[in-house]
């Protein structure tokens, strides 16, 4: 609730259009939705542009289904990342078309979300063991409405593979870097584009990567000026930084 | 050099326009000068917009003031960072007009760079002690041509001074949030606004702030989807990435 | 055996109320007892006013059984925490009017227990996923006497689901908030109350979550003054750092 | 602003007792104060008991004094912490009257603030080498209103030192132990006692003591059920943490 | 391509000798493909003398099969490495005569490749627990063309089992060591040997070994000038850098 | 070979008693064994008292079988560690009379070996969960000749447990302290007796043990001098440190 | 206080031997003397053969010095380690003959203490940069009665200098190993001798060493069996579990 | 001493050529001297080729200057590294034509010492203030015999730099790369050469490098095959590793 609506809605008590009884209803009236083991933010999608995402980790299958229900109620559509076998089944049984990713381990309903991009978004992987962490972003561009481009198996041991790639990614509007082991491409990646570059370490490679600890490191010290990063393996959190720059980053929003 | 800059020149060459040598050296002729102690980047401009930043640590100012002499020399400007105190007295020396920020440690020659934009970038901290990375940032900003507006010491355990602000945080394009000690603030500004947060760790805090590190680990884990992280107290880094997403991220670059 | 009671036993002897080796016997008789695999300290119930909990992570069925009989004979009650599946059996099987909570991973008996406070603690979760923790800290206070208040799922993300209950949180005597990914939790919610908050970071989260390490510093870096904090996942632990506060912290104790 | 508060003043508004314009005024009238560098809290003494307290580290002399002048004027008094010897010079040149603790680096204006507990708290260091936490947490304590009792030097390898004063501890209403190496002081304290003991992890150690993780460590891993932590050397943290048990967890605050 | 290639090129091109277009082609025609899952390096034997290996973690048995296919079809030979059971069966399915090693989870086809070098690679390790390290770098060196000689369970507890081995050593030109706990071995046999020395870590050990972090920082610090590490587990890794020396160190390669 | 030893060879050798290729067999014939797969140091006998032992984790029954057979041929006993089940089905079907102790996984063969100590060697615990590192010390011990004394669970949280054994800890000759959690333990048990400590961390405990990190670290930063540790859960190592002492210690050993 | 004297004390009690009031007053007449910033334990000298070590790091000189005559003026001696130059010169100042160490950064005043052993405890280092630690090992064994030999700069690089002094090493009582970087010293020296060894790892190295933990590490995983570790660059907590071993593990101590 | 030498020596004796006194001098006469602070082991130009190194870091000039005069007695030549300022003065001062290379901190006397190779070695850096390692890399390279050729500034985030020097850097034996930051130029360097490849990891770059842990991590975690790490800052190291390739990796060294 922000002051010009406050001070709309205070002018319609002062003049009597509502009571003061309603307006407190209004106000008290929250935009989420109390299920005892779940508070919906229901309000999400006004401020940002898509409703709340369930995480699926952790949650019974029941849950799932009663928060998938709740939300898609509202919104039209959801979407469950970290989704295991047994939530899946449960989904699926409950919306027979719903889109599954068993790599990337979502399960979403589009709904009738139009589609606001195509190709604006790239996603890069430095090798075949990234898949999951790019699928789940790449479901998760698609579910926030965008249609993404991939570039897989690129990384900086064999350099030619991405440069030839070059003029292609110079077309993207944001670019979604993913690597495990040195975590090494976004840096290279950051120096060929001038567009945004949103590094995932992923938690691929032999023991002192610390499960990601060590691409995390390489991301957040890339010496290409403006790389930002997102956690390790979280493909949602980087479609979602996406989205942000493709949808509301304009002068007018 | 691309695939299509590529095909031009060997068009030109089969077409005896160019000879065989000639292209040769203009391939060879790498965007970049080499001064034994330093290889500048002068392509740099053209694929991101603004000329390499001289990266003040540990350069003694004699290689500060030839670095910028030569950047100057091609792009009409130069920002440098985390310069200490006698290669700040080289550069003012060198370029009496320099602008000068002590606590950011940046030196910057503007030249005729046009603004890019205002406003569209805020920028916005948890404490005071933040200043530093803020005023870094904020330098770095100027630098790429966007003036930025500011919001000091909002922290989380006051939250009413944030949420005062709601209305003027929700205009902006990009937000840079920079907090030290718990580094909680992205996640509740990322939670208000649609648009690109970048978060900054600061070094600032008591014992168990690591330098910085609880904060970065705060801001990788936040819960609000899509903010995206920088290296600790990397102001600069924030406001390229800030660059990116207002220069680079449209429909057509 | 504090000083008092030994010049009491010293006068007792010195008059010859008592004979020397009764009273070498009464000060020998340490109030614990040996079970071989364990030494079970029944005078904590005298010292703290709760008898020793059964830390049940690596114990048998069998052990578990002996030491709750042994601490329900004297006590009346009992509350074993972190009970596996075998555990939370046996124990069923012996007290088959045991409270069990699958979820909080709990078996207690209640036994004559009174109520010592209701709705004085509260408990807070950011997530859906900490619900476990937050079981086990209910549970565990529920055994101490103390019922709490829950607030699910109201992580600082969509900020206004915590504000709309303010008021309410106002109310409490003590908070227990329970927090993973970010930990940004108690951090808000210390700046709004005055009563202790007492912080739980979780294990929940992705890979730079590092099993709850990043809640955990962003817990201990705290900018809301005064917040305390336990171990990661320590529900029992927060349980009974809030029952020291209701119970201990009165002036004539 | 909460509900009720929001209700009278809806009431009003729609009584015609204040205009809508007053209203939004009264509302967005923040209960706080930007200086530009710093935006000061001044609702946190009606939150908290306790104005805002000022962090020194990091802030120039100049900036210092403004903020205490702006805080005093309004509470009455100040504490500021983590006072290097510039800034201590310059709030002494502005207050005469401040009270100084150079070993604990804190300068303190106590105004007419009434002495709210005396003896109820009870600051235990294990080492001389922890006097500056110690010395911290006395001032705090002192300028919330409360005149800790002191154990200095009471570690564990010499646990009679401890033992004999178990009777002197049990009369304490909340316990703020202070111990750097091992850190194992808190464990055993918290045992003999009965009310909230809130440790205090130093930076006093060997090399593996890695500036007090290993204290911290030991603290949040102690066997002493309810034990709370706070961050490293913070000894303004735990006085404010011990104010809020004696002050906000009566039954009707 | 190289400089000189380009210059023949371009020098054909305006000769006339192909076309533009063919020379684009040819240029374009990236020395590797892509499977839409993968993209193999078939360029990577030409610039290191071995195609590319296949890291078989993660990757499921049917795109482990293609990629083999194709790597063969080229190089006539293939070595994939963490090979699991599944994996296994396929490659052995699909080529009967392929050489597996269970105990170093390898898959290898070894084709007509010449054998470079017998002997002068060593393999030397610490522990009997180390095997399954050394056997992936047995096969990998094997694979790439050297038959290494073998020196197990002669960790420096019982320095006299190494010692009765110096100068069987002093034969090598080059050694692996591979070392688990301690890590100590290759400080000594560096000590003792000139010849390059490619230590090791492996994750073998008690808790504090932390999965072989403790032999990493050892064999780091090595006070044998000259020893490098690489990653903890990785015998196909030292066996890549001991084929570097063995192949591609000599004056004219 | 010491240099008495080889004068002595030498002087032989001169005299013309042994042939040169005699001694040199002699010098030669190294004091271990080859097994392909291990090399066993039959020499630890005679160096140290107790034959090497068999550390099995990551052994397979085979080659278990084959170690534990060379050196039971030739010292007439055995002692396996970390043996699991499959190890111990092989050991036990190979030697009946073994003696197996599921809890401290290990296997021995105790053979003619003569008691060195009863009851100089105490083995203390702090809470049950630690009993299968204590369970291996003990057997280790056993079969090093030392028969342990044992107190368990005697954690500093209820204090008075281990001061009422005082005058029982007063009378060992060396001590083993294992503790998880807070590892306080040793600090305590250091400071009350005057004899070698050794303290055992091991990894039980919640979240921010960090599998045995915080009590490692609280045992090396122990207040009370000179108390000194092993590895994590290496209740073998701490076994074979006390038996220095007891057999090695001594003016002329 | 143990079990046989309170006995005795009882009986007497009973005989009326001595009064109700002094028996309390002997029993409170605890065996430390309270200074006010320090609790001096006296009693030390009697559980552990000497009086309390001062730990001058972060004591002021005035404290040292008053800390120091307490302890002389029972004990007739004292011990101070980690004294800064400030404190040097004040205990000069007051004790002209006091022992002084520089390198060690130790003062001492010997008394008419006992030599207890000559030869029995040896320190090997391994590189000249671990000197200080040694000195402030030696200067410890030296206050506890015991001179210890040395022998320097005998790193595992260059074997032949350590193993040349094998028979040497083999008459030493107990052993102290000093290294830094790779800290494989003492798992060689522990291979060779049947005694007691106590590893101290020290801060000397490169970056990766970090300031000791990866000698730290390495000699906790030290596949020597039985070799104990102190705390990084603890010369004198070596010299303390040195002294525990020589003084208290004989079979009547 | 091998096994040959032995049995030569042996017979010798064994024929009354040598008496066994002499034979045993022989073998007891070390190959190292004793300075009392330091062992010097003159034996290690022998086994590879170059004498010891001496390690200035926390020596002082006296100690450098005796150690560096006792090296280049039997060597002809001495390097000395990490040599502070005052070190450098006194060896400046006794040798006024030794080589000393201020921002490398190395001082050498290269004596008659040949020169073995002449860019065979490459030393790369990624940028500008790496210089100090390399400097030191080349200094030490210089005295074991190899001039370096050298490419600076070239890191990825202009990887055009780097690309325009592939063919020089084919020509190369074995090269050296530096960098720090995100640490990924070793990576694209090992993918695009087939000769040794050798990384130093630098403490180059903001908060989140942690002292170059980040860079250290990415180069063991490269990509690109076969690439091998020193420590963190360690010029010195890559030289010595270098030199092993170079001299003793021939088929018959």
């Amino acid at each position: 609730v922000n002051r010009d609506e406050l001070l709309a809605l205070l002018r319609q008590t002062a003049a009597g259009d509502i009571s003061a009884a309603a307006a407190v209803e209004r106000l008290a009236h929250a935009p989420f939705e109390s299920l005892g083991f779940a508070t919906i933010d229901h309000h999400r999608t006004v401020r940002q542009g898509f409703p709340e995402v369930i995480y699926g980790a952790g949650k019974n299958p029941g849950h799932l289904v009663t928060i998938a229900e709740r939300i898609s109620e509202r919104a039209g559509s959801f979407l469950a990342t970290r989704v295991d076998e047994s939530g899946r089944a449960a989904l699926e049984a409950r919306w027979p078309d719903a889109r599954v990713n068993a790599i990337g381990r979502t399960v979403s309903l589009l709904g009738e979300r139009r589609l606001l991009s195509r190709g604006a978004l790239h996603i890069v992987t430095a090798g075949t063991s990234d898949l999951p962490v790019a699928e789940e972003a790449a479901e998760s561009a698609l579910a926030f409405g965008h249609e993404p481009s991939r570039l897989t198996d690129v990384g900086v041991a064999g350099i030619h593979r991405l440069l030839s790639a070059t003029a292609e990614l110079r077309r993207a509007r944001v670019i979604i870097v993913i690597a495990g082991m040195d975590g090494a491409l976004p840096s290279v990646v950051g120096g060929l584009v001038g567009c945004p570059v949103i590094a995932v370490p992923t938690s691929v490679g032999y023991g002192a990567s610390f499960d990601g600890l060590a691409a995390l490191l390489t991301m957040l010290n890339s010496c290409a000026a403006g790389v930002s990063v997102v956690n390790i393996d979280n493909g949602f959190g980087a479609a979602a930084a996406a989205a942000r720059v493709l949808e509301h980053s304009g002068a007018n929003p």
